[in-house]
């Protein structure tokens, strides 16, 4: 009953092409690089928002809306940020449309040319640090604890929906402190707050790490991020926290004034998670028959599919079922009750399957004599007949089962994907296998640089939480204190 | 205490822009026409957000996200379409940057010319009917009840915060029925939707009416609204629900096989509100010493200020205070308590009353000795000594009150300033008085464009309740069978 999805083993990228647009998550748009989100899948990310929204709230932080466009100038004064983010970016030049003379459409109205370009955000520090400036004059006025939901463009070049589009959602994090020990508080504050959303709602297990020099955010002295692995064994950078140091307070001449009067620069972080998390969360957990959601994510937890011949039998299930949706809905719990009699239940049952519903109850006559169910579980496939009474716990409980298993199921691939490599020869055998690569490094950007041109991995992050190791890089034979994650990466 | 608002009787623009900005509301940005919305206005824009996004889920409607960007010749397909909105928009032409090779930071690289220019939306239909296009096939995939929350684009020369900016935050409904009744009827319905959520949540009374012809959504068949009076008797436009026909279905080729097993275009809507209505909810309530904030949309409903002198005197209050915060919290109320021993309360409370909080309670040293506490009621600026003992329902009663209270100080403003004219002598009397002229009109545009231009007033809306009666015209004295709104408008 799959619903004609590639699999996994037969082509991994393909599997994910077609499950996007097939669980009618998202597909692609008009314009170049440009994804529609559908209902479906915007519902996923609803309770992802949702879900962080309140995390940011609870940790004192305030979101605010700051403008789609940037001038030119702006993105010019932080000098690696520029270096970083000027290049692909959508480009406003005029600000009017006129009638074709020809009679063909509308043109572009020469006269309405911009006296300074404007940059669609690829993110808003520049933005965001003009008005700090108005915002901050003294300690009084600190920590700015600024969130943004917002779209941001960058012009990708090869993209893939969800994991590279020109547009994506996302949420940018900004904020602004008296001392330098609190913006670094900050950064690794907002690390864990990604790390446990990606454990505990996505269940999605992440390494938490820091960047290397290469790798960091343009304009920051220090980028945290969170990786997971994909179940073809890539890497995949999951959200970021960046410590800004100084550079935008400087970039921006954000100052204030310190309890004894003194004149300082403000320390600054940023941090943000998109609509990548969507990819993330599909490609480390689905399988060859669909998506596989955990529960606390799921638009629809639980289905009750009805086995009916006619409107008779469908009353008597309906009349068994509805106080058993009441009761869950209750308590918070959605649930729906499928008695669509156009689609027969094989159909449904696919059909669920492919949206990664996390259970499945159907509902029979012989079911109503024996006062059972039959229970269907998403993430492991199999079927067990239930006692109608005390069903709702049951499902409860249930679904935090699922919610453990697909997290316990992710973190077991892991594990069993992750290989310790002391040999150049053995780097180049593993890497082939995919997954991460446990390996010491001499420190430096030129063997980085060397290794990814070499096998196109990169270094994903150096662990915050791996121990202290004396070894040797494992390209050069120079001496290193700590294995990093190697790993090929979305 | 009044923090240096100009008065509404002094100028009613000026207290209107100095309160946005020192409430802290939103500010301008550096980019020309866009506004910064901060956190203290963007959570009311949340709530707003919120209530509305629940009255639409609950109607059917579902979420989802469509590029931000349109092709230029999409703007073309659809004949009015294009004439309202293609002309003041903001125009992406390049996708790239490059050092300036004079050293002058970023200039626009040439060769990164898009082969068609795109469009920042102004509003979604083009993008949106054209995948409505891929997702409709037959009757079974109708309705498509479609919502996006996003920003748009129009490019504006006379900017006012909230009120016209360049780019706000909206959300737009978009719907395809297979009947006309049922387009219609759904256009019906979100105007009763606004019309509800501006009263319950609001407090604001609107007049639900239809616009005429000159006024019409450009794509449109007819065009419904709710109309609201702000405090200078100006008409400010709350929310439209528009009914467009088989217009864009025509224009994107969105047909469907009906239970015949026939080819038919489907029909559609189209209904959204503003970052506007913060203006609206702005402008209706606050007075000379600041906002006015109905309840349920003040993100604090009450604020509860310690008077002491010393720890001791704030620790003694803040124990007998801890358990009622606790309390209202528990039961949904947000509720601050200000223990900033850095600020006077004389001071807070003027900071309060500007913030709009609609309920201050003080409680002293002595109030501790009485069990007593002060209420200060921010709508009506009355002040009472109220026992401890049962509190919070009080608190909570009160609360409501003056939700029903700012409402019906807004619904007897309009009364008063809602006049019927029969004359054009007395029309040009009374439209210098302001508020809405009830009048009668021949029905032509030409006479609506002569009395604008004659008087700066238009029809607001041809009300959907009012009762039929034979006229004759204000202006040319050609018969009318019923009054319509005349007003000056934002």
């Amino acid at each position: 009953m799959s619903k004609g999805l590639p699999t996994r083993s037969e082509n991994y990228s393909e599997w994910y092409n077609e499950l996007v647009k097939k669980a009618d998550l998202a597909e692609n748009s008009a314009v170049r690089g440009c994804m529609i989100i559908k209902p479906y899948g915007y519902s996923i990310w609803e309770k992802m928002q949702r879900a962080l929204d309140d995390m940011f709230k609870e940790t004192g932080h305030q979101n605010a809306y700051f403008p789609l466009f940037i001038p030119k100038s702006f993105l010019s004064k932080e000098a690696s940020h520029v270096e970083g983010f000027a290049k692909e970016c959508a480009v406003i030049t005029h600000y009017r449309l006129k009638n074709d003379p020809d009679g063909n459409g509308v043109i572009v109205d020469p006269e309405a040319k911009l006296e300074e370009e404007l940059i669609v955000r690829p993110t808003s520090e520049t933005v965001i640090w003009s008005s700090f400036k108005n915002w901050v004059q003294s300690y009084r006025n600190l920590p700015l604890l600024i969130n943004q939901w917002a779209n941001v463009v960058r012009w990708e070049m090869r993209t893939r929906i969800f994991l590279r589009t020109s547009e994506f959602l996302w949420q940018e994090g900004h904020t602004a402190h008296a001392t330098k020990k609190e913006a670094e508080e900050e950064t690794a504050q907002m690390l864990e707050i990604y790390a446990k959303f990606a454990e505990e709602w996505m269940a999605l297990p992440v390494v938490k790490g820091r960047k290397t020099a290469n790798e960091r955010f343009a304009g920051a002295d220090d980028t945290l991020c969170i990786e997971a692995m994909m179940q073809d064994g890539k890497a995949l950078q999951a959200g970021t926290s960046h410590f800004l140091g100084q550079n935008f307070a400087k970039a921006f001449d954000v100052k204030f004034q310190d309890k004894s009067g003194a004149l300082e620069y403000v320390w600054g972080t940023s941090w943000g998670v998109s609509t990548r998390l969507m990819g993330a969360l599909i490609m480390a957990h689905s399988d060859d028959l669909g998506l596989v959601l955990p529960p606390k994510l799921a638009p629809i937890q639980i289905v009750i599919v009805p086995i009916f011949k006619g409107d008779e039998q469908l009353e008597k299930i309906a009349e068994k079922v509805a106080p058993i949706v009441k009761s869950l809905k209750a308590k918070g719990v959605s649930v729906k009750f499928d008695d669509d009699d156009q689609a027969r239940p094989g159909w449904k049952f696919a059909e669920y399957e492919l949206k990664g519903v996390p259970l499945r109850v159907a509902i029979g006559m012989r079911d109503l004599e024996n006062n059972t169910v039959e229970i269907a579980r998403r993430d492991t496939l199999t079927k067990e007949t239930v006692e109608l009474d005390g069903i709702e716990a049951y499902l409860i409980e249930t679904l935090d089962k699922i919610q453990e298993n697909i997290y316990k199921k992710a973190l077991d691939f892991r594990t069993e994907n992750t290989k310790e490599v002391n040999s150049w020869d053995e780097f180049l055998v593993k890497i082939e296998e995919g997954g991460f690569l446990m390996a010491h490094w001499d420190g430096t950007s030129e063997t980085e640089d060397k290794i990814k041109d070499l096998t196109k991995a990169t270094i994903r992050c150096i662990p915050l939480d791996s121990e202290m190791e004396e070894g040797k890089c494992v390209l050069t034979g120079n001496p290193s204190k700590q294995r990093v994650v190697f790993a090929r990466s979305y």
